[in-house]
């Protein structure tokens, strides 16, 4: 038998677990794997990068899982600075170009190919945008690139653009830092992953750490002055001096090459790939991670979800195909789940306006419960916000904002919108109790009992 | 209409939910209810004694989750202090005693029942066993008496006899009290609700925090001495100083009532009630909380287990249906968590024990994990072991040892089982990932790809 030629494109976590998993399955007689990456460094948390700016990792090297070396100690071919410009499906191959070494190009043939991309963070074509002092924080070079600015700057004030995940989480590490941060927001509140009302928590909350929140405005570029350096942010009514600006909004699938390949993408863009992660329509392309659209378990629709969490799912189910075995990612139900500082924020399955999009019609319920027994130190108020179809009564969505232990009761719900339970069946949970860790009544049931009535009341 | 009487025997946690909700639903011209309480204390979280006792909580007032005064507010005729004596089922009657009122003894009639007459703690019939010195800790008027020794005690050695539940969490509270603590257990590890491999854990643990732990050993006699009181503990081969004693040796339904008045009880001495929590066998009778036995979703059995949410939740159900409205407790999972120190201990499902007893053929798995990205402040390790049936590999039970962060992780396992999840299919669902939260892989899906792996290897 010959040897197989697997070629993989993008080398972080999507991209390395298939490649680790493959080798588990093949000996390098029966596969030769072979992955190209563009940056500095390979399989990596990206979403380390906030900690690692704000001084509570030390970075870069904590936040590599496995090193290039390492990799190439399991006989993966891993080329670094090696950027694929080109994808021939026709001939079964991509074109390369060194990028540390003069851009020397070349092709290398495959008998299967993944695509793990990633994604690009959102950088809108503005005035000033692409000036020194404006950073992205999507790549360990971004990191690094931030933390010399910062190490640089003699003044202490910080922009933020957008309060998503990224926005919040740099929000927090600037604070760390010691500068003082304004966050700019388009929509109305912080947090558009949540719904309006539970994100106008986050945002009060953020206020009252001393992080100006500004929301429901527009940037329309920053100014520079000395050097040509970042020294504002403009919206439509304001200027926010900055001595450094972070762009934290958001992420867009990188599948230029596949567009161009002639790849089937969904609306945002993301390769659209069957249960096997097998890029539709192709029977050796496999993609995976920040690049792809996923398979929403709740609203019956693909949506786009950059998470490294689902990338190294996505990685491990590609590797095991490509390696001659079989897997499947059955999709996901939407759970993330962030803090900024002292608060965590929560959230799965669908907003309200989700819901309104797949033709659902539902119930909300929101309650206010605390972590640990009300009577033991450190109980801490939570908010729970639940969404159930009307007439069924299942489950659609949780949104949780409070303190310490709020954040990861979002699994329970996880795993019952996966389930597909209803509200009612959730009131009868068998969920762990003891003071230090639950109330009588875990706040997801008193939400899933509220909702309960909801949908009673709502009847037809 | 005439005024229906509901008659309700025992006023904590079950019984009190019970006339709650069945008030809720019926005016008191509709439906007279009557509850009659032996202690002094209603609605009171004896879960939380370990943590008063400890002085972590300020008792016993923080521990009542609402008072006699506050019950009777809601047109709820609650009778402290007075004894049911006897059960007249062909009469529709219940015989009382007061108890600080020169023992006057009287009959109620009732048209529907309530029995929610709690559990009793084990006690050996052992020499000195009663003994001054020596404690239970089941209820608030325990709880005093322990403190009042406690407070008057000149020495500091205590002895715990059991290591369950409330023998750690004595034991803990004890260590916070300034005691040298041992820890006397009749079965070869601490915590025999978990498996003796994850009780090593336990027990290890135990020892570092200071705390000797004897296991394998039977208490035979309490030693005394001046003015009776209790001045050692006695097993076998040795003999253990003791100040004070504290028996945590578990929990039996109290139930002497019930079987008098020729109602079915299983095996554990527990009532046995259908779905909706009546009483086997009986139409206007209703029985819950920690004096039933309840259905066990995953062995298929009934099982004793004396937990504030069961009884909560039983209440709920019992005051919907005595309020005249429809509600069912569907069973239980076995999930319960505990700590003893920063330790955290948590299972759910069945033990291997268990999982032998019902016939099940298993596979298991254990890993170590931490409870955040490795990398992140405070990432703590855990071991998590996973039970799955052979060839279903449907997930049987999962048992978590660990520090902050460990025990909670048991509701995503309990949820699982609920809906008869495999361990392969848990390996896919989409728990919240941030470093400050978890690992890429949390730790409970990390049991389960090790035992998915373990399910294909074990074939037939």
């Amino acid at each position: 038998m010959s040897t197989e030629r697997l070629v993989i494109v993008g080398g972080d976590a999507a991209g390395m677990a298939a490649a680790s998993q493959a080798r588990r399955l093949r000996t390098s007689g029966e596969l030769a794997i072979t992955a190209f990456e563009r940056g500095h460094f390979t399989s990596y948390s990206a979403c380390g990068i906030p900690y690692w700016v704000g001084g509570e990792v030390d970075g870069p090297k904590a936040l590599i899982a496995r090193t290039a070396a390492e990799h190439r100690a399991r006989d993966i071919d891993l080329r670094m600075r090696t950027e694929v410009t080109e994808l021939d499906l026709d001939r079964g191959r991509v074109r390369t170009r060194e990028l540390d070494d003069g851009g020397r190009e070349s092709w290398t043939g495959f008998d299967k190919l993944v695509l793990a991309t990633g994604a690009r963070p959102r950088r809108p074509r503005l005035p000033g945008i692409d000036a020194p002092g404006v950073h992205g924080v999507q790549t360990l070079d971004d990191g690094q690139a931030l933390l010399e600015t910062l190490e640089a700057s003699a003044g202490r004030r910080a922009v933020v653009v957008g309060a998503g995940y990224i926005g919040v989480e740099m929000a927090e590490a600037l604070i760390h830092r010691g500068y003082e941060v304004t966050v700019l927001e388009r929509t109305a509140q912080p947090m558009s992953t949540l719904d309006p009302d539970m994100g106008a928590l986050v945002h009060e909350a953020m206020c009252a750490m001393g992080i100006e929140t500004v929301c429901g405005t527009t940037v329309t570029g920053v100014l520079t002055g000395a050097e040509g350096r970042a020294r504002a942010v403009t919206t439509e009514d304001a200027e926010y001096p900055a001595d450094v600006v972070v762009l934290g909004m958001g992420v867009s699938p990188e599948t230029t090459l596949a567009g161009a390949a002639g790849l089937p993408l969904g609306e945002s863009g993301g390769l659209l790939t069957d249960l096997a992660m097998r890029v539709r329509g192709q029977d050796h392309i496999w993609a995976g991670g920040d690049c792809v659209e996923v398979w929403d378990l709740v609203s019956g629709r693909t949506r786009h979800i950059a998470l490294g969490t689902h990338a190294n799912k996505h990685g491990q189910v590609i590797g095991t195909n490509a390696g001659g075995g079989y897997a499947t990612f059955p999709g996901v139900v939407g759970t993330a789940v962030s803090k900024v500082c002292d608060l965590e924020i929560a959230r799965t399955g669908l907003l309200e306006r989700h819901a309104e999009a797949a033709g659902l019609r539902f119930v909300t319920a929101t309650v206010e419960a605390t972590s640990r027994a009300g009577y033991y130190p450190g109980a801490r108020p939570m908010h729970v916000k639940m969404l159930a179809e009307r007439r069924t009564g299942r489950l659609l969505g949780v949104q949780i904002v409070g303190r310490e232990g709020a954040g990861k009761r979002v699994d329970v719900a996880a795993v019952a919108l996966t389930a597909r339970m209803t509200v009612e069946q959730m009131t009868a949970l068998d969920l762990g109790y003891a003071p230090p860790f639950s109330p009588v009544w875990d706040p997801v049931l008193v939400a899933a009992r509220k909702a309960t009535r909801a949908v009673r009341e709502a009847g037809d």
